[in-house]
């Protein structure tokens, strides 16, 4: 199959216009080691955005022609695109919303490489240096908005779901923007759309200019879940442990929505640094919403949650079943709470300095058969370092369904094997088999072939 | 039944904020001649805005305590509101865009009282009198924006549409949108609603944060086609002649969508218009669109307009079924002509001053029985008149569905008697019936009971 | 002599620019009613601002084939100008700030026309109407600011002083401008330029974008006393009398530098409205102040004052001498007591509604030889009556002195004749000669020949 | 004698807000190497902005209390300021743009600290690393600006200037504002403030809200010349070298006016850039420019350069005597043709890549008595290399006279001895002596005692 494909050359808005010469050479280098295919595989990811597919692999092997490149000129720098995505452009010009993204990706690749990677200010292996890089990150990204009131609430669910949930999650959206509340998601569709369709709405009505649509991305995953152009604050984050990191450092509020593996790695990863002694007393607004339809879902979670982690952690959310009005005031309520706790200890409000993250959760898992294999899946520890290895379990699931090496390792390799005490394994395997069974794993219309095994 | 309300008040930003001594004492004055009775009518109207509900009378008898006065302050007026419909909330707060509706009826009928009614300076006798007022008001409103390109699109339609035609009006106007295009509708809900949605979603994509989503409509109407809040300017013109005349001064192109009564009053609006000799070669937009389904329902009208005004009409503009794409391309490409032609003629972007509006169009036409009996619906005149007539039938039958005064006078006077040419009653009793068949005429789950009686 | 001259085109910025035909065609009417002729005139008058001339009959002489009109474009009107003055252009290229102000005449010479005179609404043979006609130009104006602290500084003052002098205030506005304190003058040279240069740069200091430097001028003053290009909002009232108005209406406090007959007429005006009963607790900030050298300048002013109004009179000013910082300060610390009254008042900041004009201080004065003869100049009468009628007395001396209609009348029929109690004729006559002595009833260069006598 | 202080905290404005827990730690550790030290030095140095002192010893031991230190909140970091200079203040606020200054100070020491020093990013042993890291701190600054035609005249001249030729630098920035030029100094007063206030006026006549006002300076000079409040943007290189790169590389016209051995050794520094082969073609628009009273003045200059660099250099400028308009219109004339030339090759209107910069430029001279001694002061060597060794001739008096370690190495040492080539000594002293008698080596009031002494 063909897939249309345009050309242009854009050029950016504001700082990000001026690279230094160096800074360019090193993005026109097409043999240095991988910036520029990160980059083009990253921009590519972008300029997709709005077309259905959740498969790394496959987008490259698409459009194997599409070219980026940047060339200098007297009023800035522009970029040379060539044979991009069709979709991008409305009657030949590009979309403006994803300009800014291809700009956003470019933003933060140069800042990754120059700013980040081997500089000796950050020392990514104590949890202090990599709390440090993500902070530099989201600055570098003009997230970090001093003398604002807490408003930012997270929004995770699949990018695989039905109709009536994807209302839904509108739904909630609205309400929320009607309270000049805003949106943080991973990108990509379904759950993480749906959220700032709604508050587009709810902004427009409350004549709010300032709506902040932001996406949290990370390279392995971009493919996968393109951020729609409403998005209009976009970050590349390195790794997926860094990528939660912003999402918890950075929100004020967390919905979590119907969704697949990836959903449940995120509800692990939040749960298990709550459980974490340091943290019991820092507010941190959870709640897990759907329609109706989704309230057996809730309750299939929410028992492995009592399952594997215990009471404690679900004293940590609270389950509203088919009430967005209700979701937005208490995800208001919540916020309260959490501005004053952070006004009481001279905490940021835009960066959640207070929240202790262990390491077991900032270290990046790389999720090949061996690690997999290894995990410590057993109660003989703390709730909290469960969590953390549960979270790396399906974060390896995740990595087989969408991401480019974890399909590739996959295929060669066969599926991950998944082993550990048994009850644990029950609770996990049925959990996996309800995703499969309810079409949550990939985008409907494909026949999802497992990537793991589960060894009872 | 008893509907919720709630009191606040509320501050307006801008110039509307300073008001004289005189002006606010004609204001408080209750026992002057409408001033204050025509300010809380149109102020509830605006604030009832969301509740499905299509009677002006009706709206009336809901809120009997609403009240709104205005407060003198060191810093401006304030607005203080009793008994407001509480869907005009949210936690108890006013939605902004309420706010400005309010602020927006307060200005233009302080205007209209006090620079328009009276004022020597307009001779509303003479055509050019009339448009004079309608300029003042309109710039008054802060409407007539110099130096910008044309890209105003007027959307007509139904406000009691199926959910298939108000997805279908929505994709039109995310296409609009996407293109940079704004929105300007009569209000209210439906074929009114849809396209600002769309294009707010088509808006954000493309980072467009001076969209402009237009609202224009006069007293009479404003009960039954409340400004959903979206709208972000709204003015409201004395009469409905007025008010059309504001659609085709403003407007670059004109969308139409399926509706009722009211849709066909301003088809024939503007093809009476068009039809006038000296706008012949005045480039004009005209498109007739809607989803498959309403295909056939297109075919009516076309027939309609062939049968009555002619081949000269229908060749004024296009139908499109099925494909929002395209309606946005032709509005762009016929815009671009109008552009042409103004820049031609030196002809004002914001207000189309060459086209002629014949004064047939302008007078006020007083739907009562006598004027609705003796409307000269025959062939025997210019076919532009055959259409200023048609148009006078069918605003009749509007004011009698959904206007308090029709309502009332139809409930006193049983229904209004429309007669004249055999085969122009036997076009207009069947097109009639289609919309009364199709719930075009009222809002669905009520039962339209008929204020006219077509004699054959 | 020759005056070098030059041709341009000129568009405007804002609401302005949005001109319906019937306003257009007035102002191209060379044969109306004097709409033209008023244009012109003042037009002219702003494009000489920077050149030393205050004789508005010598300006048209200059420039007889300056001409002004207005052409309509599609993105707005424009104004064609010819052979106006060289020195309000910079290579060719018109200043902006003396662009605006010709807009600025554009503006108020069609609101005045077409909304003020011979509008029913505003009955000028009351208090209230001419108030009310006030009002409506200033905020026509865009001037009646809501929501703004109290802030204008109204500094009067002549148009030709010393250069010590003018220095001096240079250094007030300066200190005025670090306190975000904006400027209101009468336009012109000398003690109406210099506050405006200290505050810009004092505004800079302080980072303020928003520095108001006003201007309120009369046609029939404005060839004298064309606004410098820094006045950044600039308002021409009908008359000497509403211009008046404006200033003690639009501001929070008055410092006076030395000046001449203007200068004695403006204390005279607000001294005689202050002394108004009905005023007696307003709080009004009023300063006379100048350079060491004006010491003896000002003790001459406090003996008059103190001669024909009285001790109360006095008791309404404070004199401070060579002290820019505690000017400021006196000006701050009054501007709050202003505030507060406001506020317990509900009086609007944007607008003294609480004052009482009588209207022998709002009625035009026309300074003919009938009127100048029978001024009423004894103490047989209120002091605020005796105030409003000295103050006329000024008033015709400052048109003999500068006014084309007074230089005229002048020259005609001989001096005004003042007359009336001895001791009063006495005191008037000694603060006149001194203000000849001092080089303060024209511009330094010119040979002063008085324009009146006084008869003992 | 008893300088008066002030307390106060600041809080910032913009994306600097936002500190890590890192950076701050940094800062408060006062044992840190030097950090808070040189924080401390320059935020007192902008704080005792408008007081006339260029001595920087002399400013630290006036004010030994004064600390300033960070305090981390929740809506952003704020500076805890103690006794600091009253003159920042004003009725015990902090003028803003002084504010302004000690946040600048602040950004440029963290960002230098952080990201600049031991990055190896940066190989300041090059000429292109010493370019690059140029480069990031004025991006960091915000100071490249892309889209933005070239307009940024950097002025050059004395800080003790007689009244008479600070008069004339401020018509000629005048004259520049009206052009709607900006303008870039060293800071400090003198010829560095007067084109500032200057066009402060210029640009409020245009009604330009975007005016420049731009300072650029380094640890060892603010001291001695603090940025007056006008500056709006300041940046702090990290030494002189960097600092004049700076300079040339951001400024699109430079004018020079009369001053001492500062503007010598910035003269110096331009030409012998100029004369590299490889800057042969590259318009550079500079022009030396003074009133009547300094026509002598600049005939000594040119005799100077001519003696020194030849007739090649002389080629480079021109001199304008006591006509500002024609300054201004040679800039404006010059600066076209940079944008052609900057636009014929790419390369950026916010930095003059193209210009080569010999490394001798870029290596910073420590101007202690053995490098003073061994300037290879000669003719035996390219024009350039010439130009380069008497810039650090200069450059070390200038550090003599006024850098608290260069006046403590000359109070410990004695004068720096200069020697070479007689003529070449002989020209040097004859200039030299001239800056001597016409006290522009020091602020006036203090006798000047020489820190050279030159061996004919």
């Amino acid at each position: 199959m063909d897939y249309p494909v345009m050309d242009t050359q854009i050029s950016p808005e504001g700082r990000l216009d001026v690279l230094s010469k160096a800074e360019i050479n090193k993005l026109l280098d097409t043999s240095h080691g991988g910036l520029y295919t990160i980059f083009r595989h990253c921009a590519l990811a972008v300029l997709n955005s709005g077309n259905a597919l959740d498969d790394g692999k496959e987008l490259l092997a698409r459009y194997p022609s599409f070219a980026i490149s940047i060339i200098h000129r007297e009023r800035g720098i522009k970029l040379d695109i060539k044979n991009a995505p069709a979709s991008a452009f409305v009657d030949g010009v590009m979309i403006k919303g994803i300009q800014e993204h291809v700009f956003a990706v470019l933003r933060d690749i140069i800042f990754l490489n120059s700013e980040i990677e081997g500089n000796p200010q950050f020392d990514v292996t104590t949890s202090q240096g990599i709390t440090d890089a993500v902070f530099h990150i989201l600055r570098n990204a003009n997230l970090l908005q001093p003398s604002i009131n807490p408003n930012l609430v997270v929004c995770w669910g699949g990018h695989s779901i039905s109709g009536n949930e994807y209302d839904y999650t509108k739904h909630v959206g609205y309400q929320l923007g009607l309270r000049g509340l805003n949106i943080g998601t991973g990108c990509g569709p379904g759950a993480m759309k749906g959220p700032m369709k709604g508050a587009t709405i709810g902004h427009a009505k409350q004549r709010s200019s300032t709506g902040l649509y932001l996406g949290i991305t990370e390279p392995g995953i971009i493919a996968a879940e393109a951020p729609n152009a409403i998005v209009n604050e976009l970050v590349i984050l390195p790794d997926i442990e860094k990528r939660l990191e912003a999402f918890v450092r950075l929100g004020h509020a967390i919905i979590v929505f119907p969704g697949g593996a990836g959903t449940a790695e995120e509800i692990l990863y939040v749960l298990g640094i709550l459980l974490h002694p340091d943290n019991a007393d820092i507010p941190f607004p959870l709640i897990f919403t759907g329609p109706s339809s989704a309230a057996d879902y809730f309750k299939q979670i929410d028992q492995f949650i009592g399952g594997t982690l215990g009471a404690k952690a679900q004293a940590r959310y609270q389950i509203i079943i088919d009430n967005p009005e209700l979701v937005a005031q208490r995800v208001n309520a919540g916020i309260t709470e959490v501005r004053a706790f952070r006004k009481s200890t001279s905490d940021a409000y835009y960066f959640n300095w207070s929240l202790r993250i262990p390491t077991e959760f900032q270290q990046p898992f790389i999720p090949n058969h061996q690690n997999m294999r290894q995990l410590q899946l057993h109660k003989n520890q703390e709730a909290y370092l469960l969590a953390a290895n549960l979270r790396r379990a399906f974060s390896g699931i995740v990595a087989g369904n969408v991401k480019a090496a974890g399909i590739q390792a996959v295929q060669q390799f066969g599926y991950f094997e998944i082993t550990g005490e048994t009850d644990l394994m029950v609770s996990i395997d049925s959990l996996l088999s309800s995703f499969v069974q309810q079409q949550r794993m990939k985008l409907p219309g494909t026949q999802y072939v497992p990537c793991y095994h589960v060894i009872k």
